[in-house]
């Protein structure tokens, strides 16, 4: 961390401000520049609030120089984590996954979803039990009962089952319904009660990015969960917040080599929520793969009886499946090896 | 609510729609355009999802011309709405107050803090006792026993007490101590679950708008406190994220009269967290309390062993008295009677 | 366009605004519903003002239904436009081209990089020679001497020259030099006076998506250079500003889609300006190409002397190469027939 | 600026790049941390581009710690800057004026409004002749003639002009014709051709926040303008373009104190473009002096005939008188000396 002070300073409040920060327990390396004065921070910065020390009248600017992450850097932890989600299935480091399901369990009809993106070749199956709804008055989801078929389903096809817990009084259901991968959905992305209590679990965890949060602040989130025990974390790109209005959120499709430059953890991209329109969701997922994304997350409904309708921003089986033979020749692309000029 | 539709569609298939759309117990009324066709749908629309019609093939593109929340919307109800916040001090209607005491409560100079704003003119006092930190390894608040203090000093000087609850679990030790406001703060604007909690008991709620929150969607959130039967509920404003990052937030204050045009609730502006810098905070004050706002939210430190800082964005007791007179005499202006010409 | 008209609003008031509507040639279709009135506005509603009619006291909100552009709209024009950019090298259509070169002409390595790029698969170079720069006080480009080298090198290697254009006084030095493609910087994007200057020529445009700029507004800045009569426009998406620091701008790679849906012009993909780092480049571009984009523009520079040194974002000879051959590849899994089920 | 280097960097990557950074004239700190070193670079750093440094592969992070603005900056100017606008008119440095008249001159009715804002206090006249219009199908603005009309309100009136100029053509015409300020428009906010244009005369120049400017690159505007010898420079907040879409711009009242903050040049605010709605203009105007500004510009709009609208995003003549009033007692509250506590 560096501290900016003004060349208005005095020598007697620079000294001060020196003799401060060293109580604290911090080494300091003093640099004079022409128009303003840099002190350097050094050692475990992560203690410190920025804040606080720009909020002094002599400091201009203060910029941390390393994140406040640990856990989760790459700096500290170069080799990639794989996370095992069960069933032999296995994230990152090179494998790589694709996770398919309806966006809510609505009942009899998940089983033959869930069969059909298997047969297409997706390894996960996700379903929504629990669903945060941004309007009181419609659905909130089908609750336990909808865990109960999504687990049939995924011990029929022998497939990990994901699926979203909202309620920190939930995760103990479902731990005990066997869920394999909790996911954290956007809207609590920085609901840090419920991330210490996936924390507290060794369930795998997958972490999707808050509307407007920050690549940084995702990585502040995934340090919640495993500085609580849990190193099995997942980020998910899923679309930020911009002024964009043509799609319901922007891909921020470059995330996926960033967070990859900076932790070592897997990254998903999720290109249901990232576009938020059936016909964007194709092109969308074919730009998370080819961005490096260790797995895909895609909404797939079947509704044989609304044959005029394919459903907010899912897929059909029949257009998952071609999707899925161009993702695999575009992960093919992607990995392989550099020729020789 | 209307959909477009395509000049591409058969009219087999706008049949098709509209009766889609009336078996589900809405009227309709289809206006032929020179390039498309419009759909009106007529009916309570807050249990349509807009994205479910959007997808389908035929329809270019949907838009709600009625809001989404009905117990928050002026229209369903044009009066203001006067929150009762305890201790005679109400809010909203005419009535303005201003919210002030320390980010997070330290322990014994809480109660000295609490006797300067008192003094200065505040009427209600504001204190973290559990505090919703980006990192892990930052302090997480004194807990239930900052929550004593803040009752205390609260009880000697005859101010009501606003605090943050973050945790459901926790809401039922906030009725306990009798927290007389219950803060959500930004980061939880979208926790569903906690709001509903918060929605199931009578104690006022001070409703923080999330960081990438829409006005619609604050409205929305507040409507999840009041479909579960509490309508005390505060709007507050403090700044949201954008692409400037020369303040934390950027205060968005239009957001302060396009509240009082849809809602009948109060609505507050925290100038301490929409600016980020002391420097900035008294004129974010003044702003906000310019463009209309029911009640100010500031955080005012005492810190006379730091004499060369002023803690992060609070003001000290002495420039929060000054900013008091001026914010009185700004008020007086905002709401003096129009003159004849 | 429809306009939403308040309850409040009496009978009279509703009648004088359809007057007022149809007095300026406009038909009218009026929707009662529940809680407001609509009015469908048919006709040619390029011509009002949404905010004109939106200020009125008894209407709410106005929508568009039907895009303000005409000669860029897909719906007028449903066949992809291709763009002959000299050279025998076409764009858009199911021609895919890679543009690139060196992101400023600095001199004699123009040709070096030029010939590299070729042999990597380059169909044509781009090079700047007028730089917007955001200091007055750091180069601003070459200037005509740029324009020869370029123009000297596209000749030895037989391909096609895309520069960009600042000054609408400039233009006519571009068309002398027989420069083949001019290019709208982002800053420039809404720069009408230089929108029309470019659009009484006949010469190719590529015009880039100001940073803040709804993909709306791009088609509209597109509709200014055609409605002059110039009808050979590319867009190209180069990433948007949001609060995100990470990368210098997001890559809106949704937008790729988007514009295939909307307009019929085609569409290129800028993987060096939407990321800004060298090192998140080649994910960007297979991201493009993924996503659907007609063309990449890439900026490529070789520093022989500058050996642990890649150029700010720019590609090396043997990144750009190998970038290549994943590009192709990527391209071909995008394009591949849908195989029957 | 400071150059953050990895600690994969051997002694020698890192003598090299401290050589390289020395060979071009600047002296440099290193500070050796735990897991990174740190280089301060001091000098001119205005010279470097950061995102070069940035590229290299063994650094990690490059941020300027000085601005790169310097006529510009407070720093080295600590005085306010009060611009002569002529007629007596003087702006900034304690000195408060309001800019009022209409978005276009439409012909006969100007002088009409002009005595209105006149009458209601308003100090200096603004009318759009030439006007960037987002669709190229509406009015393009009267031109030369609506000039002309303007100035024969101002002499009338003795009134400065105030008009906004967008092609670097016209603006020898703004000068014959004796315009008293050049109107810099938020779409040419960084055109930088324009920008030098209007610094080559000694007219004030009112430069506009782009959409999606920081207040830093409106500084570097400013610089541009200022580097070819014209210091005569007010800023312009007229709100930014964010996620939230019930307002036509986020008004960053923030942006008032900052810019007071790091220069010396007058603050102007414009409520009309950044609520861009009738009924919140005033509260945006009030929250706009209440932060600071040194000026207004607000939207005046006279219109009998059409008595039920208001116009876009003005005024009538009595809602400015009455808002007037109010911005007066305002100013008072703001700027009214510190009282002895």
């Amino acid at each position: 961390m560096i501290a900016v002070v003004r060349d208005t300073a005095t020598a007697e409040q620079l000294d001060h401000l020196v003799s401060w920060i060293e109580d604290r327990g911090f080494r300091t390396n003093v640099s004079q520049g022409d128009n303003e004065t840099i002190i350097g921070i050094i050692g475990d910065t992560t203690r410190i609030d920025p804040f606080i020390l720009e909020s002094m009248d002599i400091v201009e600017r203060v910029q941390r120089v390393s994140e406040p992450y640990k856990l989760a850097n790459r700096k500290f932890h170069p080799e990639d984590t794989v996370v095992d989600c069960g069933h032999g299935v296995l994230v990152g480091g090179g494998n790589f996954q694709v996770i398919a399901g309806p966006c809510s369990v609505e009942g009899d009809n998940l089983i033959e979803i869930a069969r059909a993106v298997k047969a297409a070749g997706a390894t996960m199956l996700r379903g929504g039990a629990f669903k945060p709804r941004t309007s009181p008055y419609t659905s909130q989801g089908m609750g336990a009962r909808g865990l109960d078929l999504l687990m049939e389903a995924g011990a029929e096809l022998d497939m990990p089952v994901v699926s979203e817990v909202m309620d920190p009084r939930d995760v103990q259901l479902f731990l005990d319904k066997g869920v394999d991968v909790l996911q954290i959905g956007a809207r609590n992305a920085q609901n840090f009660t419920l991330l210490r209590e996936v924390g507290k679990t060794n369930v795998p965890v997958l972490l999707k990015r808050g509307m407007s949060e920050t690549i940084d602040e995702l990585l502040m989130g995934a340090e919640y969960v495993m500085s609580e025990g849990n190193a099995n974390v997942m980020l998910c790109e899923r679309g930020i917040r911009t002024f964009e209005t043509r799609t319901r959120n922007t891909f921020d499709v470059n995330a996926i080599p960033v967070l990859h430059h900076l932790t070592h953890l897997p990254v998903v991209g999720d290109p249901s929520h990232a576009t938020g329109y059936t016909r964007y969701v194709r092109p969308g997922a074919y730009a998370a793969v080819a961005a490096g994304a260790d797995a895909l997350e895609i909404e797939v409904h079947d509704c044989p009886s609304r044959a005029w309708s394919d459903g907010s921003q899912a897929l059909t089986p029949a257009q998952f499946a071609d999707a899925m033979r161009r993702i695999a020749l575009i992960r093919e692309a992607v990995v392989a090896p550099v020729e020789e000029a």
